[in-house]
């Protein structure tokens, strides 16, 4: 529960333009409720998010009975990123969500090191922070294994497409189109849901569909570079997708006869690095930390009264 | 120009859901370029609203050369609302952003009077703030005149509605529906846009569809209530417009053979009172403040770097 009745703080961030609400609350004392999280997520009645962070020390949130027990690797001092959809329910991970996670926490002093532990209710997730000032941050995060599970075909856009279904903790099917530009890519109307086999995917997918890989000769570390665009299950296209960029880049690098690699992608809300290594992955990006403030009072109260004359 | 390397400050506000990006700019000094305009009502870059309203005195905005005269009505020492679109263009006014622009004036003490007048490009709109806190407010707007234009048909939701055209400063077609419920009306598809009469409205319209007047025999002094759901022009289904408001009340009052009267409407985002007289109409509804803060500096940089490895 709140002890305190001081103002609710709040910081907007985003990862290339996946954006979130940050709620600072160390010591856990914050009730998250569904209705609360849906407000504050809300871009009218609220701040507006794709999704919630809170920031709480892992231990504290164990106390309060959000947590049953320290996920795998984290320890109880580590700052755990309770991450909430904008509809209030709970998410495991969130990879865009992670940069900016880390990025608030090295802004803000909570963290004085370049590489620390971020928790997660999928695992300890570490990170680097390669360069960072109050509103910038370069961040790199290991996201886990990845794991290739065989070929699969959707429609989307109005294309019948071959990809791959790549597990990131989560299901996608990755389709590399032959021949697309980037500027192609860019016109597609995702706007309808695809169709990916329900026999394959019970749970549905996310579906990334992108360019092939070009080769980048080492340029800013990357081996290849490629565009990517994604729509998320349940949600409709987004800017970003941490998940989907880690899945692309598997996907491309596998049509390329390879398991490992960097690759360089660009999406609609800007780029990133994927790395493959035989263990996991990693994704490299932007953080960007747009304002804070504080709430005001009473801001989750809604107006249907009737009207007066 | 921005003579100032404070921070930016901001307050988030909304009417029934229509939302707004408040700056405080007394002296007017930004400089509120259309590029700093959509950044700052982007929903994932910057802070996320339909318009954004700085809050300047109006002869500082004449002297800063972004009025060319102080409009009908609005005197030097009156505040006024720079209304700018989300897409950083410049709108007259704002039936809903008037009624948070007085709030804010009133909640910040920038106005200590429960009637003044807030200078829009429309001329002065006269205000009453009924009460209010640092969080809700209840306002009431004059729109001024109102003026009833003749029948006109439409397709919307699937169905051909036949409505009035009403000129509220912008031009509507507003549908009563016979023997619609408000909650038949909730579940329409308002998705695509409705096909106006390209004679008759040859600037587009925004359309109304509402449920018909149902006598409130003085309640909350109230003649009659509806419900009505609203498709903007240029920018779709919204939670909430003032004018559209106005509008509805217009048609709906005109079908009763009435051209006075006060109807209770709700509306997607919440519930406000129009009032109809002989010579305009007023505007009473709820201001939500919902948070204040600072941007921080960087804010609307873009991240579309070259991914990095």
């Amino acid at each position: 529960m709140r002890v305190s009745t001081a103002p609710l703080r709040f910081a907007k961030g985003h990862g290339t333009q996946n954006d979130f609400v940050i709620l600072p609350d160390p010591t856990a004392d914050l009730d998250l409720t569904v209705d609360l999280v849906t407000v504050l997520c809300d871009r009218q009645r609220g701040l507006g998010g794709d999704g919630l962070l809170r920031v709480a020390r892992a231990g504290a949130l164990v106390g309060a009975g959000v947590l049953d027990a320290l996920p795998d690797g984290v320890a109880a001092d580590d700052w755990f990123m309770d991450y909430r959809n904008a509809d209030g329910s709970i998410a495991e991970m969130c990879g865009n969500g992670v940069r900016v996670f880390a990025h608030y926490c090295r802004a803000t002093g909570l963290v004085d090191a370049d590489e620390f532990v971020v928790g997660s209710r999928a695992g300890a997730r570490p990170v680097t922070v390669h360069s960072f000032d109050a509103s910038l941050a370069d961040v790199t995060v290991a996201m886990g294994p990845v794991r290739l599970d065989g070929a699969g075909t959707v429609t989307l856009a109005g294309r019948d497409l071959t990809g791959e279904a790549v597990d990131v903790g989560n299901p996608h099917l990755a389709c590399v189109v032959d021949g697309l530009s980037a500027r192609e890519l860019a016109a597609l109307d995702l706007s309808a849901a695809p169709d990916v086999d329900d026999e394959q995917f019970p749970r549905g997918a996310n579906v990334e569909i992108l360019t092939p890989l070009v080769a980048a000769d080492g340029r800013d570390g990357l081996d290849y570079t490629a565009a990517l665009r994604v729509y998320e299950r349940g949600v409709g296209e987004t800017r970003s997708c941490g998940t989907g960029l880690v899945a692309g880049a598997a996907a491309g690098l596998h049509g390329l006869g390879r398991a490992t690699g960097v690759v360089g992608i660009t999406v609609p809300g800007g780029a990133v690095g994927v790395r493959l290594t035989d263990s996991e992955a990693f994704l490299r990006g932007p953080s960007r930390l747009v304002a804070h403030g504080e709430l005001i009072d009473g801001f989750a109260a809604d107006d249907y009264r009737v009207g007066r004359g």
